[in-house]
This record gives C-alpha cells, structure tokens and sequence, in this order.
C-alpha cells in the first residue's frame, strides 16, 4: 500500500508535497522480521506499473523475499495520512478500493509452493476485510498452512471502514481463526470483532488497565480453543504526541503483564500493532519458554517503533534488548 | 501580511529557507470564520504588485471574501518568526512601516457597500497601531457599522512596538471602544491598554488563575458601557513547547469560565487569539442564548489552532466539537 | 569535523539526504565565546581541499578567528550523527581517523605566535584522543601557554572509541592536566578518565544528584593542585527528547549549585557539554568574583543550546541572562 | 485530479516525496481563463473527504469558481507524473478508475442552472472517456448548452489508456461534436478519434508541418458542419526538454498560423493544449474579428505555460502580449 | 539586501518557501574580491535586529571585512526575486524604501578611517538612487577617496524604478563621475544615464555588437577626462536560460574584446555585471600592463558567475584561469 | 561508497545539505545488470557499523544480490560530487583512503563459492588502484574465474588521484588483463595506462572521433591477444550540461560504430562508462552474434543513464530499446 503524509504536522490541505512510504499490516510485521534477522516472504498482489515497481523496490531494500508476490490487478492501494498533535488526531483517508489486492482470488497464489519451507504463517484481519476474493483467499492460505501443520498467527485488526463487500468481519472471521494459533489484539478489537468487552474501561480518556483484559483473552480462549497464546496491546491516549504502551500475553491460563511506556514524544504510532506482532514472533522463536521474556520484548519492541517515521520498525535486536533491560534514558552512543 | 519563518526550530541566522505563509490579525480570524462556513469578506489595502497578487491568492483559498480589498500603496508589512523551543522564546521581528495597509486613508474603502449584507463587524488593536490612517479608516468603519446597527467585536491586541505614529494607544482605543459590543483581550491586553490590571498574577512564570479576570472584565464594562460581551483568553506559558489555554466570558454581569487545555507539544501559537475570536464569533451565531457553550467552543477551537502552523486556524466545526465533548485523546481516526 | 545527520528523526538507513554542519568539541566553545562577543581564534588543521574550505567559511561566518588553522593533510574528520527519540538514543558513527587533524604534529603551529595577545587556552580530552600527534601537540600547547601565564581550562570529553593509538587516556591526561587551572568534565568523565567515581549514581536511569559530585571535585583538585576551579556537568536523561541539565563549580574548597532546568523538547543536545565551557569562560571573565554567577550563567547559557540545532550555541548574552533571572516561560517576544 | 510528482528529474522508484499539485484538462482551461480575468465556473464532482477539500481549496486559490462543484462519491482520480529528460520520455500512470467524477450521472448538475449566466461551455474529450455516466452527462450538458444558445468548445484530447467503458471514443464523440461551434486538437487527436489523417508528418521525429493540417482541418469541419473553428496544436518533440511549439487556426474556410516558438528549456509540458484552449477562448473573446490575434495569443500563450510548473498557465495578459509583440528574450525585469 | 526567491522555477503565486541569500551590488563586487584573495571591507548600514544579524553574519562566511559596517535604521533592504524560463523573464520586485543604507547621511561613516590603507574604492549607481542621504553619503566617501589619491570605480548600473527621492540619475551620476578613475556599465546603463547611445542594437532581440560600444566609451571618457578605462558588459539575451556574455574593455583609446561566452544552461544571472567588476579590479591589479588579459579574466570570472546560485560569484582564480585559457568543456576534475 | 552531493548546481561551500546516495565503478554495473533482469551478485567489503548496513540496503532495492559481501574494516570510502553547470565543470573530492574495501585482502573472499554458478565476472581498473590488498585481491579473483572458464570484463577506468600505493598503475594493469575475455575504456583511459594513444583527438575541446579509435582497439588486442572484444566510450564535452555520446566496439579485427547521441540537458552523468558496461554485458548476452546490436544497446543505455540522477542506470530494456529504435523524441507516455 502506498502511503502519502503531509510533511510534519500540515494537515491535508497545506500540503504542497507528501512524504512516500510503503507499507500496511501484513508487510510491517514481515519487515519487523526480517529486521530481526529472520527468512520472511510476503505474500500479496501488486500491479504490474510503476507505482506497483517503487513498493516492490521498497519492501526489497528491507531484506523482506518477495519471490511469491503476484503481478496484476489495476492500481496500488494508497492511504492518506495525516499527523495529528496534542488534542487533534491524525486522520487516515483510505483509497484502496479496487487494488490490486482486492483483486486477488483463490488460486492465483500457489500457497503449497510458498509454505514449503516456512516455519509461521501471519495474517491480519485487514485481508479479509479488503474484498470477497481477499477473504477467500486468505481462508485458503489458513487453510493449507493448517493442513501442513505451520503455526498460524492472527492480529484481528478490526478496520469498520474497510468491511463493505457484504458479509460481517464477525461471520468471515469466525470462519479463519477456527485455524489459528496465536492471536493478538488492541484494547478495542476483540469486542468490535466478536463483541467481547473488558468489564471497564475508557479509551478516549486515555485510561486502559491490562487487569481487565484476561478477561477478554478467557472469553476468546474459549471460543476459539486452538488458540493457545493471547496477547492484547495497551495503548493509552494521553494525547496524539504522547501515549502509553504496554500488552498482556496470555498463555494457557496464564497471563504475564509487560512493563508499561510512557512515550512522551511520538514520531509515528502507525504500525504500533504490526511491530508488537513482529517482536511476538521473534520472541516465541527465541525464547520459547519464557512467555514474560516474549511479551517483554514485544512491548519493547513495539514501544522503539514510535520513535521510527514510516509503518515498518526498523530497531534492531540490540536495541530491543537495550530497552527491556531497562535503559530508556535515549542517551547518545558515541 | 507576509510572514517568513526559518523552517522548524532553526534561528535566523541559520536559515537557508523562510516558510512562506500570510495572516495577521483579522485575516486570522476571517478565515477562522469562513471555515467554519459563514460568509466572510475580509477588508484591507495590498500593494498591486506580485506580492500582493499572492498573498490575495492566498486568502481566497480558505474562501475568505476578497471584494472589498484595495489595492496600492508600495508594499506588503511583512513579520519574520523565529520558532522558539523550550526557555527559548519565538521572536518576532517585525518590517511593516510604510506597508500598503499602513497608507490606507479614510475614504479609501466604501463601508456603506461592504456593510450592505453584513452581520458583524470585527477590528483589532492592530489597525489602529498601524498608522494615523489606519486608525482613522477603522474609526471611520466602526461609525459606520454602528450607525448601520450592526454588532462590533474588538480585539484589543496591544502591540507595544507598532504604537509609533504619534497617539497612545489608550486615548486612541478609547474612542473606539465606545461603539463596540464585544471585546477580547489576553491576559496582558487592558493592563497595557487601559491600565485596568489583574489582582495579582505573573505571566511570565506560566501562572495565570482565571478567578482574577472576571475583576477586570467589570472594570472594562463600567469604563465601556455598551460592551455586553467580554472574554479574556488565559495563557499559561509554563514553555515554548508547552503552554496551558482557557479563558473566561463575562456576560452582562455573569462569568463562565472554559475548560483549561494543557498544550504539551504546540505546533504554532501564533493567531491564538484570533482563533479564540472566531470561535467566539461563531458561538455567539450558533448559540446565542448559551454562553458557557460559547465560551467552551471559542477556547477548544483556538486550543487546536495550536496544533496547525501558520497564523490560521485550519480545523472543522466537528473537530472542535469533538473536543469540547472532551475526546483530547488524538487518537487517529481511521 | 563535518557533522551529517538524518532529517528530523530519520534513521540513518532511511536518510535521503543528510543536514550539514561542521563542529566539534575546541570550535563549539569557540563559537559561544565569539557570540558573546569575546575575540577568539581557533587553531586547528584543515585539509587544502573543498571539503576543508567549506569548513573554514562555516566557521567564519561565527566570527571566529581563522588566522591560525593550519591547511594540510587529506581529508577533513566526519561524524554522523542521527537523532533519537524518546527511547532510542542518539547515534553517533565516527570517521574520524587519518583525518588532516589528526596528522597534526608538534612543530606545526606557532604556539608562541598564537599565544600573543592571548588570554586564554582552552583545550579539550578529544584532541589527545585523536592521535599521538595530536597529544602530543597538546602538551607542546599546553607547555608553552604554562610558560607565558596564560590560564589554561580543559573539558575532560572522555571518548572510549577515539583512544586507540597506543596510550591510555590516564597516561595521557594526567601529564596534560598538572598545567590546568581549570577542568570541566560531565558525570562520567572523571571516573572514566581517572577511576574517580561518585559515591552512588545511576546515569542511565536519569538521576543525577549535585551533592555526590562534590567528592569528585575535590578528589580531583586533590591530585592536580593547580586546579583552583572544577565543574561538573549534571544531565538527568529522562529520555532521548527530555533532560534535566545542572552543574556545580567548585573554586577552592566551596561549591555552588546552579537551578536544574527541565529541558523537555530538545532540539539538539550535541555540544551541550562545550557550550557550559563557552558559558563558563565567559562568566569567569564577566564576573570574576562570583562564582554563582558564573555557574549560573553557564548552565543557563547551556540549558539554551539545547534549543538550538547543530554543535554551536547561537544564544545571545541578552538571552541567557534573560533566563537566569527566571524568565523560562518561553513567550513570544514581539 | 490529484497529481503526483517525484520531484525534479527522478524516477518514481527514486521518489521520497511527490510534489502535489492538483489540475486536469477542464480545470486547466478555467484557471487559465480566470487568471486572464474572466468569470468561470468549474462543474465537476469531488469526494466529500479531505482530500476532495484540499483539491477544492487548491482550485479556489486561482479563482475558479467552484459553486457547482457535486461532492460525492469514493475517491479523488490520481495521475502519477514522472518528468523526462532529454530522450526519456515523462511517464503518466492514471489511477482514476472509480473516481468521484466517473460516478457522475445525468441529473446530478442542474445545467439550467449553471448556464443561467454563462456565455460559453467547455469540455473535453477526456470526459466521455472516463465512464458511461460522464459520456451521459457530458451529452446532456452539451445538448442544454445548444438549447440555450450557449457556444460550446471541445478539446478532443484523445487518451487511449482511458476509452475502457465499452464503446469506442468515435462512436460517442461523433454524437457529441454535433453541437459544438469549436474543436482543437493536437497532431494526433483527430486521427486517432475520427482516423482523418494529415498527409505526411512524423510526430516521434519532432517533425511536424503546419500546412498538412489544414487538411485535417477542412475534413473535420466537413463531418461536423456547426464548427466554424478549429484549431490544431503542433508540437515538435526535439527531446523532453526541448519542444517547438504552435499552431493553426481554420476559420470558415480560411487558415492562420501562428509563430513557431522554440521552447529550449521546458519546465512543465504538462497542460500545453489546456492553456492553448484557454487562450484561443480569451482571444475569441478579445479579437472576435481578428483570428490571426487570436491564435497568436493562445499559441504565445500556450508556449509560455511550458515555463510554469504545475498544470495551471499562471501567466498574466501582459505577458502573453510581450512575448506576441516578439519579446522572447527572457531578460530580467526589474 | 535580503533576496528571497520562489525555488527553482515557481512563480510567486506558486511558493511556499523562499531561498534566502543576502546580497546587492556593492557586496557583490566585495565578495568577488574576497574569494579572489584580495582583503575587501564591505561599508554598508545594517539594522540592528536579527535579521541585520543574520546578513552580517552571510557576509563574514565570505570573507569580507564587516568592520566599517554602521548599525542602525529600521529595516534590511529586500528584494523579491522570481527566476524566469525561457521566453518567461525574471521579475525582481523591490522592497527597499526606507531600508537602514536608505537612511544612512553624511557622517555617519568616517571614511578618513575606512579608507586609511585601502587600495581602491568600487561604488555603484545604484547607492546613489536609493535616497538623499545615501547619495550625499556617496558623494562625501568620493571626494574623500579623491583627496586621498585612491583610485575609484563605478558601476553605473542604471535601475529605473530606484530613482524616486527627487534629483535625476544624470544630474546625480554627473556630479560623482568626475572623480572616477574607471567606469562600467551594461549596454543600456550608459544611455539611460547619460543618453550615450550605441549607433545601432536590438538588446531585446538578443543581438549586441562590440563594435558599437567603442563609440559609447569614447563619449564617455570625452564627458569624463577622469576616466581612463571604461568597460561595457554585452550580454546577448536569447532566453531566460540562455544568454551570450562578453565585455569589451576601453583603455586610454584602445579597445580590447573579450571573448564571447555561450551561457546555455544559466543557473542564476543575477550579479553577472558585479562580478565582471570584481573580476575587472583583480585584473587590474594582477596583470597591470595587460589590458587584454584584464578583460579576458573579467569577463571569464562574470561568465562563470551565470553558473553559480546566488548574487555572489563563488569560483576561483584558478577555475577562472581555467576558462581563460579555452576550458569550456565542464568535464568532470576527480 | 557513499556519495554525498550538495543538491542542484550548489557548491561545496554553498550546501547545508548533502544528497546522499551510494555507488561506484562495480555496483554501478551490477546494478545496471539486475535492472536488465540478469541475477548478479556484487562482491565488496563493507564496514560492520549503521553506514555499511545502510549501503547495504540501497543495494538490496535495486535487487543486486549481496550474500557475499565481506563485513568489517573501519569505514566506507565516500566521495563528494559537486555538481558543474555550463563552463563550470563538476568537482569529485575523494576521501577514500583506509576505507572497508581497501583493506581487503587475498583469501578474505571464497571465489570458488562466488563463482559456483556465475557466468561472467566484471572488474574495473578502480579496484586494483585502491590498495595493494585490493590489486591482489583482484588478482586472486581474475586467476580463479579464469581457471573456471568463466569471461572476464575490465573497465579500465583510469583514476590518477587514486594509484598511490606504490605501483604504477600500467604495471599492475598489465597483469590483470592478461586474463581479460573483453576491456572497455573511455577516450583516455587506454593512453593513460597503457600509453596507446589515437592520433590526434582534443578531449578539452569536445571533439572526438570515432575512427581514430579503431587505432586504439588493435594497439591493445596485440598487447593482450586474449582480448577478442573492446570498446572505447566516445564523450563530447561540449559543456557541463550538454555532451555528445557513442561508443564503438572492435570485435576480432571488425569495428562497430554506434549513433551519436546529443544528450542536450544532462540530469547526472556519473556512472555513464558503468552503464556502458551493464548495457555491454546484457547485450552480449541478449544478441550474441550481432555486435552492431550490442554496442547500440550499450550506448542507448549508457546515453539513457544521463537523464537519472544518481550513480545507477534506472532505466527498462524497454526502454532502451525504444531509443534503440530511433525515438528520442521524450514525449510524454500515457
């Protein structure tokens, strides 16, 4: 997806250039990975121009395979994104309907080929949402990754905008996370997916308490019984410049609560979710056994991506490690 | 006014580029009004060159009416901005002698056609300092529109370094005041004006406490008795960054006081007041017989005036609204 | 040295272009002084190419002294720089080796000439660093201004990475400092260069408290007798954009604190250290005998540079002292 | 439109940013003939989101009027521009399938209205290519403009890659022309429209002769009767930057050329027959008995567009007629 | 003077940044000199506010003494200038009245001090336009020069719209003339002076023959006897990109021309005829007996000036000499 | 090697930015190759610090492979480009001493993996001037893609600055290029290392030949009988911006001529021989028996390479092919 932001904090009609990235969901956790150092393909469709050539060159210079991405379709999806600060929010004007992406249908990707040596399989919720051919597509690949025995993560990341080809995000994904193993969340998703509720809370007043959200991870334990591993962000808004960040990981019963950050100076929340799943998955392959040592770095992990201008998080491991041991002074290394 | 600004924090001297943007006091708050969707035409004298063509282009942009401008003189006033930072303030430097405004001359401008359809009337202590002039053609407008029937709005805006032109500030703004209905003021505006003065506070320490202002909105209504409306904006200047925003209206013997908005991260505060004047404006149009509303909408639509750069104040009647039903949490929307 | 750094936030990886600016420790503090109006000349060796010769100009245009910097050698030192954010810390990679000064050797400048009409030797521990050339021509410098009376200060500017050509920084240092009268240093200097440490501090948690550092003073006049006045810079790093700054002056046996100052939106913090010395010899001259007052000034003047981006310190005495009498309020000056 | 750019001479896999301008071909001729001073009305159909607002405000700068402008509908329709230079060609990537204006339906402009006061309709061949229900509005706009006596002008501007919707640009431009009193075209439009074909000519060779149009003239008024104007831009592609540049002009049987201008140094080629349009509808209006002034000023006009960055010909009157008056030579005025 | 220009080829309208570079026609011809190795200082009258802080400051990067430099006055000079394309000329608009040198009178310089060991005194006409005070000023800095046995150089450089504070350009340059040792003007200055026509030119059409200005030097030194050398700058406009430059040179009754440069691609005109004069003084002092090699080296340097952005000619003796000897070829030097 | 050049036509000491891009002789080609479509690995050493990776990545865009890059050594070579204009030609100041790659040394990379399944190898006379661990390296890579049977191409390169070590550079050439299948050069090149010279060509002048380089084709195939194909680059240097372009190539005792290209308006010429070279090999490939193909290709290509800034030739075979075809026309395509 192409990304357009007015420079700095313009708003739309100011804006006399736009800064161009490339990103969305699935591409921001394949580059947090392959950040990390791990193999990552990904998996989509892009047409077959120039603007379809400037995002492949993108995701490429970021170590990200893109050997399986399927040519075609008419245009690249684009959102327009606009910085909010202080009490003003950013605002997202998404134009991708009808892109390349939502043209994808059942078949044109030979799933087989692409999980032949793979290790982990990750959708978001965004897909489904796209198009009908999207989510069939998607509910193919979950499909194919269960058969082979891959392990299958979920970020429900609910879009209302985006659900407009006919059947309910709840319908379609009740359908997909039958399959999955892990899923992950914000303090919002899973009760607009699936209608699950923390007993209390108030976004908007920038309060959120991870207490609450066992509960939430209990309920769609329950529901979806393969999954096995629950995490949920934390976002508090104090204000577009300044929120804080933490998750709960949920594991078997058990939950483990991450330090929260207090990120007083944000850069670019965009992509905050996308990060968080990249260090879960970094973290259930290198530490897996120590469900608090994963969610700490996934937190970390995820809280370092504020301060990154684009989608991906481009931090390093050392860098992660850094912070979970503690030291978040920013001082500089010379 | 054209106002050149080295871009981000940089110093004068350090700049290579000047940001390009035009305002000024009452071009500020017309185009506050426009925005907001009512009617506006704003009246004024630019020289007939290049530089007066743009900054006419300018205005017109934000729907701002441009019918009545006058064209001549010799030039555009012009303001350098240096952003400041932290205990470094902003600093203005100000080149507008001799300005195609500053010739204006009563006569110049026919106040009966401007006045035909309009509304309101609004001026600010700017003018009057401009020029002998200046002050001339505003007391020449004022008489008008009062004779005409039509409401006046001031803001008083004392500028120490333009009063040169021979009166004091006092003796003129007193003859002026007389026919106005509404007068705003910062914290620091009838002290310096009238001499009127707050009990006891201390602006440059960030202290304002609004309890103190309603004792010289009183004195400002027993010295001016056809002010019915009087508003004082409240500025707590705990930095360059980070400043808190309120104000109280008094109303025919009545106070109400706004929420305090705490800016941590402002973008621009440049056109504040004037902001506050058009929310003000459009409070008293969209709810004439609620002042507490007008009050809260007139402070939470110039609290976001800090977030856009430039000397307007860009933001929708939904935004502000958002806001004063108390959502400060910037959260993006999407 | 020439200074590149990312836009805004960018990381290096994403960096399209760099900012430019030249620095460096010696010329930062020459630049504060030559802003505060003290005739200054900076000695150092520039390469005789383009790179050199936009280095010079850079440096010129801050009315420093040019006379004595000596061209030669091939290339000019380079560090890059990007700037973190909340967490993540600033980076600096340096490219520093063979540069034109850190061929410099002793014989190649005419102390004696220099050193003429001088009142003052300022040096600091990066150039022994550099090269065995350089410390060489140091103690060479250092030697001659002892002999011809002139008041030597010295920045300790521990530096791990640059200390690589063969002698220790203690060794080096220590025969540098018998001829000091005067040293600064930062919380980590003293115990890096010579094992003195603060009784009890956590640098990277952002606390830092005045009173440990006064044991450090004194262990340290303690062991080069001809100190009569130390100060240590005091930097509470609560994040990459929020620091606390301080320092205390010891001067013969007492010790003044100057106010902490809370620096929550800093634009650039390099230089912060050598804009304290730049305050500090000008207060030593401005008020010879009140160490307060110097201290105070020196803190003050550096709190501003973090406002302030690049290496130099562009504040004006008006502007420092404007601070010092509590005036942080950070206000439009119009 | 929204038209994006990388900036200066990069490739779009090179671009960080996209300059951003918006324009089109009917927008183009009403800036070109507002900035000449004439009244105009823009009709089109814009999202009612922010970016359909900043496209809305950007054409009101120019003084455009905007007051039948439809908002509705998904999306903006975008055009990627990636500048040529020398023998690289510029790139256009069209993504405005879908757009707000090829939802357009009959019935949705009040036409009656809109021509209430209008002296002369415009439109161009790009419209009936985007969608059925602009070719359908396009005919009902046409057929009331004809009723109410309103002369109406086509520019054929033939775009292969849009004419998508089903039936060939012939066919539906036949039914269109029968209305119209004036049509201009480029070397290529008429035959690639309607296959009438100059004699001889050799367009990729920057090779065109006036006199073989004349024919294609004579042919086209031959089809359609009611055009008793034409006009045929003639571009000579010498290379990206470099282009010759005129036209003719066929009046009821008689033909005048204009001066073939030498354009050495081209800054945006984009909008050159727009702005020729624009000029052939003011010098109509200006020289109605003089066609050899009239095509003089559109093709000096037209040439000089090719200096101005963006879509827009910001040229004013006074210019046009210095360069007419053979003052091409560039000095400086001042 | 403060210059602010559109980037790159935007029109005024277009802008939302300004380069800003300082400069004008003495300080010009002084950093010309400068950058060729001569000590200059630079008298001029700044104010004393940020922005004279920050021309000053532009200035000393070049190497020009700012020593005599009067502080005082209200404003800096500026002049707004839009670059030009092809048949689309530059437009420079003005905005110097009341400038701080407008405002500068006799005695405020003391010239016995300033020319105490100058060598030369270079003035131009446009100083004299400006106001009473700076022509007295000019005429008092002559007659002192004069006194003294300095020899002395005027640019006439005519400027029409500057001649405004009631004497005429003849009457005024008359009167400094007769104590010039040396005189320059471009093809049309000597005529709009002193009505010194060249037999026959087109300067419009592009067209400018040597031949025809021996006669107008002759006529000058005739009204002159003063003068020995008299040179004429012939610039031949084919475009706004692109220009032919030459000069021919009058010594005591010869004439020696210079070759004609074919400037095809001009990166900025503006001080073309400025640094043709500084090129012309350091030839004089560098090949004294060589009144060929003088013209050569002038016209050499002002040709290489057109590659250069900005007012000031930044090239060096030796990329001069390199020209001078037939280098034109622009290769690549690595 | 990190490419830092002031943006447009700026000097050196004119920029307070620097466009940053990375390239170089080798990378160049690899570039051109993998942009052509042929899978191509680029073998180098790159320091392990933020630089290297982040040349790294720029690599990794343009889909050149990297898996056996060496990391280490200190520091990757830079060099500033200023960019000349008209006579002014452009400046390259090298500061690539000490850099990763010149500490290269034998046995540091595994050829035979390297060159497991390659089916060319390129070098260019760069690398062996660097250092004598480079040339032997060189060397060590020569001798082995020649046991394994695989053509090897040099580009001669010559770089006076750059052959310092010790050895001339004909000496150290001599032995390499006995093992060479194919040498390419530019007009200078074989004189300067091998002192063959065409008989008569005046480089300065913009004049060069083709025939006469026939001469040297056969003068260098009798020096190295394994060389059965060469080309020589033909640059005219008519100015800065505005140079001719073609090659010819000699094949077995044939000689092949390319059009002359008039490249009028030149973006960025750096890197034009290494686009040569890439258009060479991929022709080579694509038609291997048709030599007059070849060398059109290559200087279509190579011609093509001045309109893209940067060091890289970005352009499709589809387009080269276009101008292969005779269409230099750079119309707009859409």
């Amino acid at each position: 997806m192409l990304r357009l932001s007015p420079p700095g904090m313009l708003r739309f009609r100011q804006a006399h250039t736009f800064d161009v990235q490339y990103g969305g969901g699935e591409s921001n956790v394949a580059v947090s990975l392959a950040n990390f150092g791990l193999p990552t393909e990904f998996v989509t469709r892009l047409p077959a121009n120039d603007i379809g050539d400037a995002c492949l060159q993108f995701l490429r210079q970021y170590n990200v395979g893109t050997s399986y991405i399927s040519r075609g379709g008419s245009r690249l999806g684009i959102y327009f994104l606009e910085n909010g600060a202080v009490m003003r929010g950013s605002q997202v004007v998404y134009d991708r309907a009808n892109s390349a992406f939502a043209t994808i249908q059942p078949g044109m990707v030979d799933w087989k080929r692409v999980f032949q040596n793979a290790g982990w399989f990750h959708w978001t919720g965004i897909t489904p949402a796209i198009s009908e051919g999207a989510a069939l597509s998607c509910l193919e690949a979950v499909k194919i990754a269960h058969e082979l025995g891959i392990p299958i993560s979920c970020d429900l990341n609910y879009r209302a905008k985006l659900w407009n080809w006919g059947k309910s995000a709840r319908e379609v994904m009740e359908e997909l996370l039958v399959y999955c193993d892990i899923a992950i969340g914000n303090e919002e998703d899973v009760e607009k997916v699936f209608g699950i509720q923390a007993p209390e809370s108030n976004v908007a007043r920038g309060k959120v308490s991870a207490g609450q959200y066992i509960f939430v991870c209990e309920a769609l334990a329950k529901k979806f019984p393969r999954l096995k591993t629950i995490a949920i962000t934390l976002r508090g808004s104090l204000s577009a410049n300044h929120n804080t960040w933490s998750a709960i990981l949920w594991e078997e019963g058990y939950s483990y609560s991450a330090p929260i950050y207090d990120i007083t100076h944000i850069v670019d929340r965009v992509g905050g979710g996308d990060s968080f799943m990249g260090g879960l998955i970094y973290g259930l392959f290198q530490y897996p056994d120590n469900p608090q040592q994963i969610v700490d770095f996934a937190v970390a992990a995820s809280a370092l991506k504020h301060t990154v201008f684009g989608d991906f998080n481009l931090v390093s491991v050392a860098e992660v490690e850094k912070l979970m041991k503690g030291d978040a002074s920013g001082r500089v290394s010379r």
